[in-house]
C-alpha cells in the first residue's frame, strides 16, 4: 500500500502529538505543517497556512489541529476544499451543524472530511452508539475524568483578561456504581461530575477577576448547567501543579435482556497519561480511513459513526479475520 | 421506517433469546421460527425449515440461531441464498473460511451475510481492532470470564457418550494487572486462563470417561494448548449447580505514545447475567444493519469490522449526531 501523505495544521499540544503519533506508524508520512507562523520547533517543512491550495496536490490528508472553540468552525470548511481533512471538534452539541459544513465543501471538493475524532467526541460517541444499539431502552452513562479537558480549558484561555487556566472534571465514586448497577435514572453527566477550573488572572484586580469569573459560569454548553468550582491562581502555582495533562473517563451502558430480563453491563474505560497524545492517536487513524474512504470512490462529511472499524488500522482486512476476529 | 422481517432458524438457548430480544425492539417483526421439529414452546409460527425457500419474500433476515461446531459450517450458506442472514460463528481460526464460503453464496443470491456477530467474537473484535488501530505498537489481551462458554460446553456435548456438560474459563487476576499495566507480554490467552470443565457421562464406566477426558483434551482450537480440568459429575450435581449463564470478560489495550511515550491504557469489559441473551442482542442489532446494507444495493458477506456502527441501531443518524457523537 502507498504511504498517505499529511499535512498537519496548527501546532499547538495536538499538532505536536499528531507529529510524534505519525513517526509512530509506518504507513503515514508527514509532509509539513501548516502554520501562519514562520518557524516552529519542529524538522518538519514548515509550510505558511496560506499556501494550503498549492498542496492540493502534494497531501492526501490534513490533520486539523485547532482549537474547536472558534478555529474550527471559521476555518475547517477551507481546509476541505484541498484535500482530505480530520478534525477533532469537539463542541457535542455543534457537531451536526459542523458536520452539514463540511458536508458541502468536501462534496464539491471530492474529498472526505472526518470530524469529531478524537476520543469525547470519538472512541466514547462509538460505544455509546454499540451499546445503546445492542441494549434495547438501555440506560446509559459518560463519566469523565479525574482529568484536564482540553476543550474547557481552551474556553478558559480565550476570556479576556485570563493568563493561563486549566479545568478539571471529575467524577462521582458513587455515581459510577450507580451506573453498573443500572439504578442511575436522574443521573446526568451534569450532576455526576464537577468542573473544577484554575484560572492565572492578568492583574490580582477584583473587578477582572469578578468579571472572569461570570465570563465562565455564564458559558453555554462548556459551564451553564454544571457544578463550577473557580480558583484564582498565581503564574507560579499553575507552572508548579498544573501543566500535567492526565484524562479519562468511562462510558457505562446497561440493559435487562430476554424473557428474564436479565442484567447486562457494558462498560469502556480509558486511562490516559496525557489526553493529546491519545486524541491525536484517534485522528491519526481516522485519517488513514479517511485516504481509503476517497480512494474508495466515497466523499463528502463522515462521523466516526459511519466509518466501518476495520479502515483505521494499518493491518489488512485479511490479518484482522486472522487474528483479531 | 419499514419494519425489518425476521425468521429465527434453530430453537436452543440462543434461538429463543432472539425471540425475546426482538420482542424488546420496535422495529423488527419476527415471521416464524424455522425447525425441524414440528413444535415448539413458542408462540410465533413454527414453520419447517424444508420449506424455507417459500419464505425468500417474506423474510428480510434470518437470524442463524445454530451450533459453530457442524451446523453453522454445514447449513448456514444454503440458508443465505433467500435472505439476509446474521450468524455467530464462533470458531476463531475458521473465520476467514467461514466468511469466504458465506460471500460467495450471499453475492450470487443478492443478499448479505453478517458472520460471527455476538460478543467474542462481535463486540471484542470490535474492540481489539479500534484499541490496536490508535495504539501504534499496541500491547494487546482479551480475558474471558468468570463464566460458561457456550461453544466450548457445545462442544462438550457433542462427545460421543457425554449426557450433559459446561466449560467454564475463568480469567487470571494477576494477568488482567500486568495487562492495564502494559507488562503482559508473554501472557497469551491460554496461559492467562484455565478450561474448566463439569462433564456427565453416559454411565459410570472407567474405559468410556477416559476416551471423552482423551476426546476433550485433544479437541483442536478448543482444548488443546490451555490448561483443562475434567470433572465428571453427577446429572444431579450438574441440574443443581451448573444450569446458570453468567460470562463476561475484559479486551485491555496499552500503548506508549508520542515523543515521551506517556501510557495509555483502553479496557473494555461485559458482565453478563446471561450470555445467549447478550450474543442474540448482538445478533439482533446487526440483522438491522444487514438489511439496511441490503437495502443500499450492498451484497456478500460482512464481519463486524466492515459495518459502520450507526447501521445498528435503530435510531436515525440525525439524532445520533445531536445525542451520541
Amino acid at each position: 500500500m502507498a504511504t498517505i501523505k499529511a499535512g498537519i495544521v496548527g501546532y499547538g499540544n495536538l499538532g505536536k502529538s499528531v507529529e510524534a503519533v505519525i513517526k509512530q506508524t509506518s504507513d503515514i508520512e508527514l509532509v509539513g505543517v501548516f502554520s501562519r507562523r514562520d518557524s516552529l520547533d519542529t524538522d518538519a517543512p514548515v509550510i505558511p497556512v496560506a499556501d494550503v491550495a498549492e498542496y492540493a496536490d502534494k497531501i492526501d490528508v490534513l490533520y486539523l489541529c485547532l482549537g474547536s472553540a472558534t478555529d474550527i468552525p471559521e476555518q475547517a470548511p477551507e481546509f476541505a476544499k484541498y484535500a482530505c481533512t480530520v478534525d477533532t471538534y469537539d463542541n457535542h452539541r455543534d457537531v451536526a451543524r459542523h458536520y452539514s459544513a463540511m458536508q458541502d465543501v468536501a462534496e464539491k471538493a471530492g474529498n472526505v472530511a472526518v470530524v469529531s475524532t478524537g476520543w469525547d467526541p470519538g472512541m466514547f460517541s462509538l460505544n455509546r452508539v454499540y451499546a445503546a444499539a445492542v441494549l434495547p431502552g438501555a440506560q446509559q452513562n459518560t463519566f469523565w475524568g479525574p482529568g484536564l479537558s482540553q476543550g474547557h480549558s481552551d474556553a478558559l484561555r480565550r476570556i479576556e483578561g485570563v493568563a493561563s487556566a486549566v479545568q478539571y472534571t471529575l467524577p462521582a465514586e458513587e455515581a459510577l456504581d450507580k451506573a453498573r448497577r443500572g439504578e442511575a435514572e436522574g443521573i446526568t453527566g451534569k450532576n455526576a461530575h464537577k468542573r473544577q477550573c484554575f484560572v492565572v488572572p492578568e492583574s490580582d484586580d477584583a473587578a477582572l477577576k469578578e468579571r472572569i469569573e461570570n465570563d465562565i459560569r455564564t458559558m453555554p454548553d462548556y459551564f451553564v448547567g454544571y457544578e463550577v468550582e473557580v480558583n484564582f491562581i498565581s503564574q507560579e502555582e499553575f507552572d508548579k501543579n498544573h501543566t500535567g495533562m492526565p484524562h479519562g473517563g468511562h462510558v457505562i451502558t446497561t440493559g435487562e435482556l430476554g424473557a428474564t430480563r436479565t442484567h447486562h453491563t457494558v462498560e469502556y474505560t480509558l486511562e490516559l497519561d496525557r489526553n493529546p497524545d491519545f486524541t491525536a492517536a484517534v485522528q491519526v487513524a481516522y485519517g488513514r480511513a479517511a485516504h481509503r474512504l476517497k480512494e474508495s470512490g466515497q466523499t463528502g462529511a463522515f462521523t466516526v459513526l459511519e466509518i466501518a472499524p476495520y479502515l483505521l488500522s494499518e493491518k489488512s482486512l485479511e490479518d484482522m479475520l486472522r487474528e483479531d476476529v
